[in-house]
């Protein structure tokens, strides 16, 4: 029902631009809204959420989120086959911005505008799972949640979980709304401005010119560039830039690491690209676009970075694995998890020197629990593990490994563009509908970080278990 | 000292076969006895070796032996520059088998056999250290050495450890033995086969030919890669089998995992290779011999993989990495490892269906200590980190991305041969000297499982902790 909501969006926005195309959004809100009241007549007997129920939950909701929404652009005709339609749609409520599609720019108003939208809602929307699931769950297997944001974590904000919500939203919000005034200001139309902001605000990147960003004007690219950057930020840290101290902010270690990252890789970057570029501003506008819109998983580019020299590709793909800062609206590993990693490969390295000392690993001077630690690593193990399955799965089709490797970086960590056949120049259009729908599973586990994905494809969950969770709330009944 | 009697052997082949380049290896022995000699008059005051100073001397000795080893092919000039030689002794040592040669066939008879010699040796000499290490060092740190060895760990084979030492010893010894009895039956001659053996038994890769194993007949293909398969199988297998029951050895865990992966591998290339072969003979012994060769990290090959389908070749860039068991002269991630790391992400999976329940890992019906998994853990990103910084660097060569992965891959796990590029019908020699010493660099720290290799790089070792550990020592001895 909200979805059906949302889809009256581009539906204005379609009657605005006298499209035909806008009906079939209008069609597939009042179905989703009539299907969705009927479903909702029927009230649980009981609001108990554990933490498999959550995660289950949120899993099968993205999924028949990403279907329902994908039924418009079958319906106008623009993506005619299912799996297509799904993939993109999946891309953009994950913010991942890969595209099967080979010409964007045939694409209607309306059509564009869900595009770029569904990127804005679903950035949004990792924070409200992220919110929903932890106040619900108790208990002590939360560690992953919690490791998603170390050092003071989402919840803890302020004492009351639906205010801390609501100050991100209106972080969010603010920072969009910021975003589009200064592209305003840069004279670009407001179509464009929109969904360009979209596609910054929740680091998807899907574009609305077959050239993403390469047209625009060297001051719109730096203001795109830079957006991307502080969406990619932990938001956190406008918390308490806001609310709190600008000194405590400041010191967020992960914030800095993030900016060191970013820095550094930039100018690797920059020293190798000189071949391409005429002068010092475009080259070093280039190395920080392609850089900032990697990290922060955008998926942006202004310029075909395939053609860079290897070395070049090795650095985007490894800033394409540590991804963004946690609480964010990026995706990939996360800095936060990247400096938890590298501090405990530190400390077994001092083990071996100080064999009986047993120090804690710090963040932000507060001590991080081991079992984070430890689910750290365990997160990393399953992300190794799926990533090595997908890259075995996607290579059937017969590609470059490059292409392969890139494709399944590219999604799991939802970025968008690879390299190769896949890159800023391609899309994924010729992959076989196997490889699609792996993508896809890639895109949706690398967006809920992997356990939620995961949990639905054991089989203990839809079985034996469910009854003992009936049996045990049962027993608890009585 | 002792390496200075190892090359008399060498030195031996070369007067059978009336080689000049024999004296190389008579000079550099006499040199390395005397030098040996000369720094071992002085008795250091203290036996006692902790942790640190065995992973430090053990790091040490593996680059000296393979500096002093390197000389002789400088010396007879058939590997002019340091920095090659080096390397491709360290790959031997490594039991690697990459080698820089363009045409391994113009190598005098001497220096093919010090080549092999040296996988032979090393693949011996990871036993001795491992051995070594763990009776000296107690505490609570050698974690990740018992990861090495799950289940039974090596040292509890007898209640000494010197015994089980000769028993692995004797084991080593009787099956290389027994290969070169079946080669030679195989009307294969005494040096290639006593060559031959050494690269398999050590899993090193070394061929004297530049086809590598192509040439060789039909039976004696078949020979080599069953013996792969078995010098890659966990010692402690043969032990049980030999005194113990055959029962219990047939339970190991990580030995069936073993044998269903190359099963599974074989199979899935099998199916995929068809255009190449003519029968069913050479396609099933290609695709065999092929996962045999790389599973175990030896690299020998009969045929060129390169030409594989990309899936085939990311079915042999997983096995890479998966490697042998351990406890077995092979290298790798080490299938026990990858058994931990499987069970520990089912387990993160079962706590989200069960909050409560808290289940010990199991191998072999035995539980797994909490501080052997997150040993596993660490060792994981350890691993993907090393990876991660080498194909950043290595790739500054311009390369193909295949070329860079698949080199770091092909040493990290003491294969040898890699893909693209380092394919098994090219070498190592178009790269460039830093690359060159990156990727020795990898294939100790693989071979030395890494920490050791980390510690020679980690300052603190060289200073403070120094006179800590001394000062220590003293209050001991007062």
């Amino acid at each position: 029902m909200i979805e059906a909501g949302l889809l009256l969006l581009p539906f204005l926005v379609g009657l605005i631009y006298n499209e035909n195309t806008a009906f079939a959004f209008l069609e597939v809100a009042a179905v989703s809204f009539i299907v969705g009241f009927l479903l909702s007549i029927r009230k649980p007997s009981d609001f108990v959420f554990y933490l498999k129920e959550g995660c289950i939950t949120t899993a099968l909701s993205w999924i028949v989120i990403s279907a329902v929404g994908a039924l418009p652009f079958m319906i106008t005709g623009e993506i005619p086959h299912f799996v297509d339609a799904f993939f993109e749609t999946v891309s953009g409520f994950t913010t991942t911005g890969a595209s099967i599609l080979t010409d964007v720019e045939a694409l209607s108003h309306a059509s564009l505008f869900w595009r770029s939208f569904t990127h804005w809602v679903g950035g949004m929307g990792v924070l409200v799972f992220l919110l929903a699931i932890i106040p619900l769950s108790g208990g002590s297997n939360i560690n992953l949640m919690k490791a998603e944001s170390p050092g003071p974590s989402v919840g803890k904000l302020v004492p009351k979980i639906r205010t801390s919500a609501a100050i991100l939203y209106e972080i969010y919000f603010g920072m969009t709304l910021l975003q589009i005034v200064l592209l305003l200001i840069s004279r670009m139309d407001l179509f464009s401005a929109l969904c360009i902001t979209f596609g910054s605000a929740g680091t998807g990147g899907f574009g609305i010119k077959n050239s993403s960003c390469a047209d625009y004007t060297a001051i719109q690219q730096w203001i795109i560039g830079v957006f991307m950057m502080l969406f990619g930020v932990n938001f956190n840290f406008y918390y308490f830039a806001l609310h709190k101290d600008i000194k405590k902010s400041l010191k967020m270690e992960e914030v800095r690491w993030y900016i060191i990252i970013i820095a550094s890789a930039t100018l690797l970057i920059f020293l190798q690209i000189g071949k391409f570029y005429g002068g010092f501003e475009p080259r070093i506008r280039s190395a920080f676009f392609q850089v900032s819109s990697i990290i922060t998983t955008t998926g942006f580019s202004t310029t075909d970075f395939n053609a860079w020299s290897p070395n070049c590709q090795v650095i985007l793909l490894l800033i394409m694995c540590i991804g963004a800062c946690a609480g964010s609206t990026g995706g990939g590993i996360k800095v936060s998890r990247t400096i938890i990693l590298i501090k405990a490969l530190g400390r077994e390295i001092r083990s071996y020197v100080h064999p009986k000392s047993v120090r804690k690993i710090r963040i932000d001077g507060e001590s991080v629990a081991e079992e984070t630690v430890n689910s750290t690593m365990v997160y990393m193990a399953v992300y190794t593990a799926i990533f090595s399955i997908s890259v075995f799965l996607v290579s059937l089709n017969g590609k470059s490994f490059l292409t392969s490797f890139s494709a399944v970086a590219a999604t799991f960590n939802n970025i968008g563009p690879g390299l190769d056949l896949v890159g800023p120049a391609s899309n994924y259009s010729m992959l076989s509908v196997a490889s699609k729908l792996v993508l896809s599973f890639d895109m949706l586990a690398g967006r809920l970080e992997i356990f939620p994905m995961l949990l639905l494809l054991t089989p203990s969950v839809w079985k034996k278990t469910g009854r003992q969770e009936t049996h045990n709330i049962k027993a608890r009944m009585l």
